[in-house]
């Protein structure tokens, strides 16, 4: 058979987007949470795609759909989330959900033999925008999910357990919702990028070489709060003067290693007593690291945790720092990422590999088996955001670069 | 007659200042406000104290509760508030009427002639703590009430006018609170530190050189808000680190000039959006500096606005910078320091000159007649909080020295 049009699957998939768009709990703005109405609605949406599209369709134990084609034991698996941020755009997510399923129906309609069948996977939790937890849907399909996520609440007090049983699903069945290792044959996700690399470069689409991981650190600044006026600056201990160090050196720690997707964010900051006139005399910050290799990553930390005690020992202050998030990077399989690079070569793009700074289902997939990510151009490098966009033309390469990586992945 | 026993007049201001500590609106901590029921009691009290001194008593149109000794038409007035902020301490205002008062006893009960009368003014309001305006009460004295201060109201939605009436005084009456300047031969007050300078001396007394002008000032920095991961460092528009950057170079330029009392601070920080991975769009801060030098504050400011602009450029950002509040410093009279300084060299201390980087009301009093500030030491610069603290030596030292003064003054 010829193969797609990368014009049309665009379109095809800028339409899909815009229908499950439209699905939200609010009239002016797109929220749609794990196991809600909305969660349900979206979920039945996709299920008649698949279908329409060749594919048996069924749900899991967290109501992960799930569109099968082939029956192979050893599975392809392509996946995404369907469920958002608060106030989200409509491409996060759903846009590898809906490139899977087209990308799929090619070699479904046509009844081409792989040998290996594709489930495609339309996640119903990454964004952890309900719960506490994240990626509860991929754990359970890695085998990974944590049981002790069942007793965490919503902000109306009601349990992940008790969500799930209201939406049709029973706990008990979570540990049959996992893939074992012999088969899964791998994971490859479409996801906008999120960021602005691929604008910058002027390419579509991206390789993920992998997921970077994460160090979360707060850090609290403690000083002498007095009086602005009364107090030379020689006798101060300002906390907020200090806190204002240490965020420029993480900015400079963190500038070393581009390279490996190192970055590093202040992105929280209470001061206080906060008045005018009033010296700061406690400053809390919150601190992001992330880089692709944990080696340097937790080596940045260390440098940060150094600086700021010698910053804080130089201007009498105090800093505590506490580590409340760790998370180690996931590397995406060379041999899936290569595959990749030829699909979009073919395609007559430049394929530019980068990696990923947020995290994606991908990162538990790869727990599993070998994991892979195509990054697709959004514009302006915005997501989590009404102002998300992707254009149809980027996003119908993206489908039909994966079309050629299962073809090639049915080679390999 | 034989001068006054420090040892002695110390121990009175100490019981004298925990009887006006008591009077307060709220049982747990100290609060007392301009034309409250506390202030009327804490009135009665400074007008108690004034008669057994030997003065007579009167209160003008505000509320300042005047002792009057001497009926010379040239008066030297010797004043400060006593009024408080929100969970004060009992030395800030109360000290230097306490002051006034023991001071103008030694002359009142001797019956000793000075060419001069004395006032000791108790002012109500300098805070400012009930209504916006600050520091009406010396205001109305020095013939600069404005009234537009009249129609301005407290928490309660109370006019200031309607609250000089409950009080049972008449706005009509302000007028006539005013001393003509040929009335008024000087204004001295007696005030607690509020900074660490005389402690870390260790020193009782200091002379105020003037009280330092203000500016404040609000900085707008907009950057891009976006994603903690997915941005590489050089390609993000961070509206954290640039203030960060601006606030160390305030830091840098009040550091400049401290012989002429310059501080910055920046006391108040607004991070938005906030979370801990998101690089921050928005950040407003406040920047408060002052020093005794108009035109170097001035230019000090015009300096920070340059090295905002340079950094808001250099990292993509843009920074409004809106000037709030513009307050000229006040000189202290040289003879009256002079006069100050030999009274507490002679009481055997050494006299430590020091701007006033807090507000008073001898700034609004210079503006009427020659004024001059004497401080007292008060443990850790600590003040507006319970912790505040002079020791009753040092406030002996200086109703002596104060007392002295009085006789200089009228040497003069």
């Amino acid at each position: 058979m010829s193969a797609p049009d990368p014009k049309a699957l665009g379109k095809r998939a800028a339409a899909m987007l815009a229908e499950l768009g439209a699905i939200s709990a609010e009239s002016g703005r797109l929220v749609r949470l794990f196991l809600t109405p909305e969660h349900r609605r979206a979920a039945d949406l996709v299920a008649g795609w698949m279908r329409a599209a060749g594919l048996s369709v069924s749900e899991d134990a967290l109501g992960t759909v799930r569109g099968r084609f082939g029956a192979s034991p050893r599975r392809l698996l392509i996946g995404s989330h369907i469920d958002t941020v608060i106030d989200a755009g409509q491409y996060d997510g759903p846009l590898g959900v809906v490139a899977g399923i087209l990308a799929a129906e090619h070699f479904a309609r046509a009844g081409i033999e792989l040998p290996f069948g594709i489930d495609v996977l339309a996640f119903g939790d990454e964004e952890g925008s309900r719960f506490p937890a994240t990626m509860t849907s991929s754990s359970a399909c890695a085998s990974v999910f944590e049981r002790d996520a069942l007793a965490s609440t919503d902000l109306d007090g009601v349990t992940l357990a008790d969500a799930l049983r209201a939406y049709g699903k029973n706990p008990d069945d979570i540990a049959m919702a996992a893939y074992r290792p012999e088969q899964a044959a791998g994971y490859v996700e479409v996801h906008i990028e999120q960021g602005p690399v691929l604008e910058a470069k002027g390419e579509p689409l991206g390789i993920v070489t992998g997921i970077v991981g994460q160090s979360r650190l707060r850090v609290t600044v403690t000083g002498q709060a007095n009086h602005a006026g009364t107090v030379p600056m020689g006798l101060r201990h300002d906390a907020f003067a200090g806190a204002a160090e240490m965020a420029l050196a993480l900015e400079t720690i963190a500038r070393e290693h581009p390279e490996d997707g190192m970055v590093g964010t202040v992105g929280h900051v209470e001061v206080a007593p906060g008045a005018v006139n009033i010296i700061p005399g406690r400053v809390v910050f919150t601190v992001d690291l992330r880089a692709l290799t944990d080696a340097l990553r937790l080596a940045a930390v260390e440098r940060f945790a150094a600086e700021t005690r010698r910053i804080a020992s130089a201007r009498g202050l105090n800093a505590a720092i506490e580590t409340f998030h760790d998370i180690p990077s996931a590397h995406c399989a060379p041999a899936l990422q290569d595959a990749l690079s030829e699909s979009v070569t073919e395609l007559g793009h430049a394929p530019v590999h980068l990696p990923s700074g947020a995290g994606h289902d991908a990162q538990v997939m790869a727990r599993l088996c070998p994991s892979a990510m195509l990054f697709v151009r959004c514009r302006g490098g915005i997501s989590h955001n009404p102002a998300e966009f992707a254009n149809a033309a980027d996003m119908g390469v993206a489908i039909a670069a994966l079309t050629r990586f299962i073809e090639r992945f049915n080679r390999g």
